[in-house]
């Protein structure tokens, strides 16, 4: 998948505006239910076989595979909002996000295809100001299932060069 | 309805996606009419027996039941914007609402549904820089009147917990 | 075009929605264009004739034609494309929109129409954290060309009375 450079949208697919906004209300689903802190049920948007990786914008610019994060599988998205699921507790803060400019790109197979759209997450830690916490952008690879869409891979690439290390929480 | 926790979005329902794009719509307009200063029309977006209220997410999660804003029905809507409006004249700023995903969540009963949206509202002072002013979700019961969709009810639940003392224009 | 006070959408526009969803995916495409640098595409986002103004919203409200920046014709906008694609290599900055709240107005013309969107405008200097750079409305004349829509007129209205100086880039 393309991280960086300007990808044209498929305009020619004739579905791609229904694509467009299956990807919007599923990316409100997952936000939802990150936003509620609900980050157990978080490794279902994914197929079993999905990568999730978190990596700045210089990173993937200069094509570093490795990021900040990276999830191999839904067996270690489980591992790891259980890992979370636990470590929250001693640091309550409120998430919100908010994603827009959603584009569908290409079909990649029968079933898949690449959409991206940008996303600000804010953070407001308790008795504490909002801030903007992480600015970028979602690049994803869907598959259609029973259920809906799918997450085959999610790659969140972040503008923000200096970033707070406590970044263990889902984006 | 339901302030806390994750809620799963009514997948199911046929007309859904129909009814997000109308909530999309009717979120442009109230927030165009509030952004331009016309706070007199903001009471006629909601029905005669509504409720508005401001509260912010921890008195949300504590089912505190009364927030820092708490209107019952469009008559005080009413009072409130004309108070405001003649208020405002000495408080210049410029508001600007980004509303984003948006989820339709539940028939209640026949014509009225309930709805979320994140927002994060902006302002500026004349002469200032832009801050962020406010961030958090819409929680919406609506109804389809003859003319397009009203609400019934709309719980600003704000994350920020320091908030300046000057929340007085609708939300 | 009306810069100022609150103008109604043309709810009774049986294709409203339709434009509106042509709209997003036009400023999802615009924008990402922006955000990753390719300037040089930029103008053709637009027609031959086209104008495009950044102006302040004192500046708008007051009836003040001119503003930061007002270009006429597809010429001076590539003019100003290859230019700033020179000037860009110095300083190196992400750029990061969101745009919401899309509102379709009035048809103005058969096949021309006006629309509005909220946007934020992030920068992310290299090395340095993520601001809110500039954040505003798109008033916007569109034509639909056998290509999609095009730009007839884009005003690129800012709430911040202060701006940094460097706003050369287009928006």
């Amino acid at each position: 998948m393309k991280l960086t450079g300007y990808e044209q949208a498929a305009v020619g697919l004739a579905e791609a505006r229904e694509l467009r906004l299956a990807v919007e209300e599923f990316n409100a689903e997952y936000c939802a239910v990150l936003d509620n802190g609900e980050v157990e049920q978080w490794p279902e948007f994914f197929t079993d076989a999905a990568i999730y990786r978190v990596t700045s914008k210089e990173n993937a610019d200069m094509g570093m595979p490795v990021g900040l994060i990276y999830i191999d599988g839904k067996k270690m998205l489980r591992d790891r909002a259980v890992a979370i699921a636990r470590t929250q507790m001693f640091a309550p803060r409120y998430n919100l996000h908010l994603v827009t400019n959603t584009r569908v790109l290409q079909q990649t197979a029968p079933g898949e295809f690449t959409a991206q759209a940008n996303f600000i997450l804010l953070q407001t830690l308790v008795e504490g100001p909002t801030t903007l916490h992480l600015a970028g952008r979602y690049y994803d690879r869907f598959v259609r299932s029973g259920h809906g869409l799918l997450l085959q891979e999610r790659q969140v690439v972040y503008d923000t060069t200096m970033i707070a290390t406590d970044l263990v929480y889902p984006v």
